[in-house]
């Protein structure tokens, strides 16, 4: 289990920190929120020592976002230098194979990240799975499960359809099946919980479910420890 | 779903009721600290107000200890005016024949709680079950889960054995299935979580299953939450 920085939005690195050992989390998806993509080298060692000190292990970086190549060549040389073999984000079409290019040249794989019916990119898992089914073996998804289904996609098939390609997870729960729902303590809302696990399961997935949580952003602990309690749960007690 | 009210030993009724609209929660086991037995009527009714404002319902009364005639008196009175039909309590050994009298007095139930290996009187459920076995029906158990477990008795075994007495559960997991074990969050520790709610399935208990978190006693929402989403989970995905 993770966290997506986002998640921690209002918060500077050492409340997350504080929140992550409440919940005994240690995996962190790094948002650039907490570290810009344009920081320098000692902004980057500096926050890097926070998190290790905080026993912290940041496993991937993202969502960032890519509209110009120049975009794409720093988020790359970023995730370098903050340590991560994988990058969550989300490259303009156009600049697709650029990624690919540079997804070879630095050995970091990215993992496209979908967001809903309103996102003009990436609305459904398929908008990504399909973009890089062909493309080199490192270019994969983060399915993020809500914003799967309010696309109208049942994440529990997407883990199933696109599992060569599925490098990471965002989990949440959703209080509606529509272009509106919005985020909610996971357990208490639409999502099948143990259909989204019993795929994740039947994959046989070895990588990293990380909650991002967008309800009480300003005071979301209770709402991401519930969260974890309940995937938790699930998936110690689903066969 | 309920709350154990001796998880919120440091809070006001206030301060109860906003942490248990934070997790969804509306029924309480209310205990003395938050409405002491010999309250007048007036207090009863202001503390019963605001619960019945906040949206919770109070389930039962308890634990109350009853160590004089005049304190089973007392606690028989104090349920009634309260509304509830059950009392969670702790009788000395000689005034469990009269409390079943005050039981029968006042139709109210008597849910006796085991507390633990250090506990003089009923250290482990089997404590409780031989005790009230033969008397009225009535008079019954609240098994509390960790303190079977410190007092060496599987408590998926005792919900089983003691189903026919079986009036109320304290769930919480302790970090070491030992007299010095600690309440924790639970899925953290050593507590079987999936064997206990098998058992409360396959005896189709119809009662409620509350919380008491003993961990964090000054800022236990964050626990509580993770504790409830944990218990939630493995209920909803066992069979």
């Amino acid at each position: 289990m993770g966290i997506a920085g986002y998640t921690f939005a209002k918060f500077s690195i050492e409340q997350s920190i504080a929140m992550m050992k409440r919940i005994a989390v240690t995996d962190l998806s790094l948002k650039d929120i907490h570290l810009p993509v344009n920081s320098s080298d000692a902004q980057i060692a500096s926050a890097l020592a926070k998190y290790k000190e905080g026993g912290i292990n940041i496993y991937t970086v993202g969502v960032i976002y890519m509209k110009t190549k120049e975009a794409v060549d720093a988020a790359f040389a970023y995730a370098k230098k903050v340590g991560v073999t994988m990058i969550v984000g989300v490259p303009n079409y156009d600049l697709i194979e650029y990624s690919e290019q540079k997804v070879k040249e630095y050995d970091i794989k990215l993992a496209i990240h979908n967001h809903g019916p309103e996102d003009a990119l990436y609305p459904a898992p398929s908008d990504v799975y399909n973009r890089i089914k062909n493309l080199d073996a490192r270019m994969g998804m983060c399915i993020d499960i809500g914003h799967s289904l309010r696309a109208g996609t049942l994440p529990e098939k997407a883990i199933k359809m696109y599992k060569d390609r599925l490098f990471d997870i965002h989990i949440k729960d959703i209080n509606s099946a529509t272009k509106d729902g919005k985020g909610i303590e996971i357990g208490r809302g639409v999502i099948n919980i143990n259909a989204v696990i019993e795929s994740l399961k039947k994959i046989n997935y070895t990588g990293y479910c990380s909650i991002e949580f967008e309800k009480d952003m300003t005071d979301p602990l209770p709402g991401i420890a519930e969260s974890i309690g309940y995937f938790k749960g699930v998936m110690n007690s689903e066969d």
